[in-house]
């Protein structure tokens, strides 16, 4: 049994597991996962789920049984990690900000099996198990190759926080100049600064719904200078994430420049040049 | 004949081809392929292919006859490559896929023909026709500068992966909560998370039709935040593929510059470096 | 007193500050000059602001004292610097640019207390405010990371210049072409070059509202012509913007690598090599 | 005479114009066309070029008489350089392609006045004057920073023009589906892959008017996914050209470092490198 609980321990925590990406067992794990916000989502549909609640309560069922025996699983075979070894690692491990995301999806899913409603409750919940993909991808984030995204957007953190403080104020300056011009004719879009801000971030994103747009010609002046603002919105970022990657791309090269042939390290048989 | 055959092999098989691009040939049977195209999207307007079903109808036939034509030589024609002699390694041509695809094209083109209906299913066969371009554009790409876009994307396939499930994951979560805060309102555009995720698509990629947009104030914020989002949608591909291009051009030109004048080999007189 | 005084100066001037980012009584001041435009967006809201317009008569008394109290300190204060000593310097300070929107914004928060209107009057008055905020920002830019983006953007001038100029001769042509094509089915939207101006706006950075758009089959080829142009209109820039970035961070790595272990530093030891 | 006319010239001429940019006197008549430009745009709206003609019949025949005199002048300058010495040399200038444009103009110009009417001649015949200030810009594009955003787009050409034609398959290839799942349901919108077409750039380049969209399920499960591919129609392009600029902006660098104290060049005497 000793042996059984090491090995499903490397088989369910990622950290333990030394193959390449994720071990067979917790593959199954996500499809599972996947497939049951599939399931939620279709339930949702009132044309699918509606119309045939049983099939859902019976997959719901199923899943619920599934999560719980992976909560279960996982909570037991951790043991065989000498941090979380006996009872009290145990109740350590559970209070872990994913363990406690586990248990709420198992006990989420339970609850819309007893209560049986595809409603708002039930969508709220599962957002939970979405999110836990959102950390299942986390952990599965362990290839080197992998993270440059991640080093990339984290790396210049502070340049894409400027960008997003500068859309900000183009956000507050535009809405104002829009609220001060249209808020009079059209009162229900622009009639308060937080109304001509839905405005604002439709345009400054150039999503442009066009629910709402100015009418007058003073308004529509000020709403093209905020449209061709937006391209400057878009493009820093682009170019803030260009750069980074461009930069995460070639320390990456220049690694294994170093380690590999290497085109910089000229004369290394006779000078013995510090490097 | 068979001098003509071996001419003519290469001047069909891009691969035998030993000039700059497309040979004479395929420049002329590119040219048929897309003034059929252009036929057949013409066709499909009522005004113009439904009101003169004539001509259309003569120009399909001799389309159909061309593309006949042209299949039947390259297959008649590739028996002059050592892999393809005789009548096995015709059978085994003419299994390739994009033999089938141009025997296919050849066939739907006769069925229009027959039928003589720019209708649906008309259209769908000509799609195959489309496709068709595609792979020829394909076949064509034999210049290294052709081949950096692909190159440069093919590289970051795992980045772009990425950035498209991080995409994915923002649609799951905002088209949820559109459907939590909007689904009772309007019940046609929000009703189920399926329907949201039309919302969601659209705004993430900032066409915004403006057909379903939110119209409760919790609703206008969480889409106002999903609007933010799409940028860092668009500013991640962008960014990458930048950094790959980039990465790309660069790679170029150390190889150019290794084999050319070369600005880093400095010392190879003197110190017999190890390069 | 003048130890004091001494104090508060360093306090109060960002130039002045030895410290990382604000000092403490800057970064209080900020939070009051950031809460008191939350208050002035909310006030606009006439839900909110209009109904219940006491507390916001108390809120805005209150941000008014605290904005004369800071204008007062900072004016008295910078006297412990050289170049402001005495009433002359006290004089010449108050007639800076900073210092002048700093009175005008608490002349302006006390005419709004005055006449208790969150009209438009009031409201192009609090714009003032929202502009103070984003002089705040650049006098907190001292950090040489946070630099990064105003010297990558300022490097590329003449070229984000062009690249706007080209967009403003796109946005003349296209234009000028759907007011001739579209200008008398719509002489509303189209009927003089100005109005068609506000469709070739929406269209070139891709906001599309929808609220104008081409009717006939000449004027959607010509627009859908300036919406591919849109793409050049957007990639343009942001492709000028990832390059600077890209510049002003390898910049950035090259000197701390000459400062620090160096990859290009070659032969230090022995060659007494001169860097 | 002979001074005054060699000195018009070297005025008159960007190429024989030895200062930074253009001629005091071709700034004056860059201002002069811009003007005329701003009154043409003026003038087409009703409410102000057709409520008070008799203003705008003066300023036209103003720009109409300096651009007869620009014209003769420039005609009459040219003789003082070599190749358009004489009559004949004078009748080559005069062939030249901006030469025509330029008499063109005038000529439209003289007509507007004649005619007296801002109709839709009178535009089309304005947007000559229009696209004459971009052979301008061309003209005065002599600096070499100002050269880069030209060269670095010219040296992708290649790679723009492949990413062109991606965005062309993805237009046929999406319009032909809608045209074949929305075709029967919304004859006016996607009865024909050209009317369907219109659909498709308006989504592709992510403008989204939604004056047209899909309305079956099917329909918007195709125009979602080609919602999602408009983001790699828009970020190929801006990758390219992103990587264009940077290798542009780093060979600048690299010219200037060969030339000035220079990174790479290393140990060029002996050792005694000059740094």
């Amino acid at each position: 049994l000793a042996v059984d609980r090491s090995w499903l321990h490397h088989q369910l925590a990622p950290e333990a597991w030394r193959g390449h990406g994720l071990s067979p067992v917790n593959r199954i794990f996500l499809a599972i996962v996947l497939l049951s916000i599939v399931a939620a989502i279709v339930q949702t549909e009132p044309t699918i789920g509606g119309a045939h609640p049983v099939p859902f309560l019976l997959l719901n069922t199923i899943f619920a049984a599934l999560y719980t025996g992976e909560y279960a699983l996982r909570l037991w075979s951790v043991g065989a990690a000498k941090e979380y070894r006996g009872l009290r690692g145990a109740a350590r491990y559970a209070l872990t900000v994913l363990s406690v995301v586990d248990l709420l999806a198992a006990i989420a899913l339970w609850l819309d099996v007893a209560l049986g409603v595809p409603g708002i409750y039930g969508a709220l919940l599962r957002l939970v198990r979405v999110l836990r993909v959102l950390t299942l991808t986390r952990r599965s984030d362990t290839g080197s190759a992998k993270r440059i995204p991640v080093h990339a957007v984290r790396s210049r953190a502070v340049e894409l926080m400027l960008s997003l403080g500068l859309a900000g104020q183009v956000l507050l300056v535009s809405s104002t100049l829009l609220y001060a011009v249209e808020g009079h004719d059209q009162p229900e879009a622009f009639g308060s600064i937080p109304r001509a801000m839905w405005w604002a971030v439709v345009t400054l994103t150039t999503v442009g719904y066009g629910d709402v747009h100015p009418l007058t010609t003073i308004g529509k002046v000020l709403a093209g200078l905020t449209a061709i603002t937006s391209i400057a919105i878009i493009a820093l970022p682009a170019g803030i994430l260009a750069a980074a990657f461009s930069d995460a791309f070639q320390e990456l090269r220049h690694k294994s420049e170093e380690h590999g042939e290497g085109h910089e390290s000229l004369h290394e048989g006779k000078h013995h040049g510090p490097h």
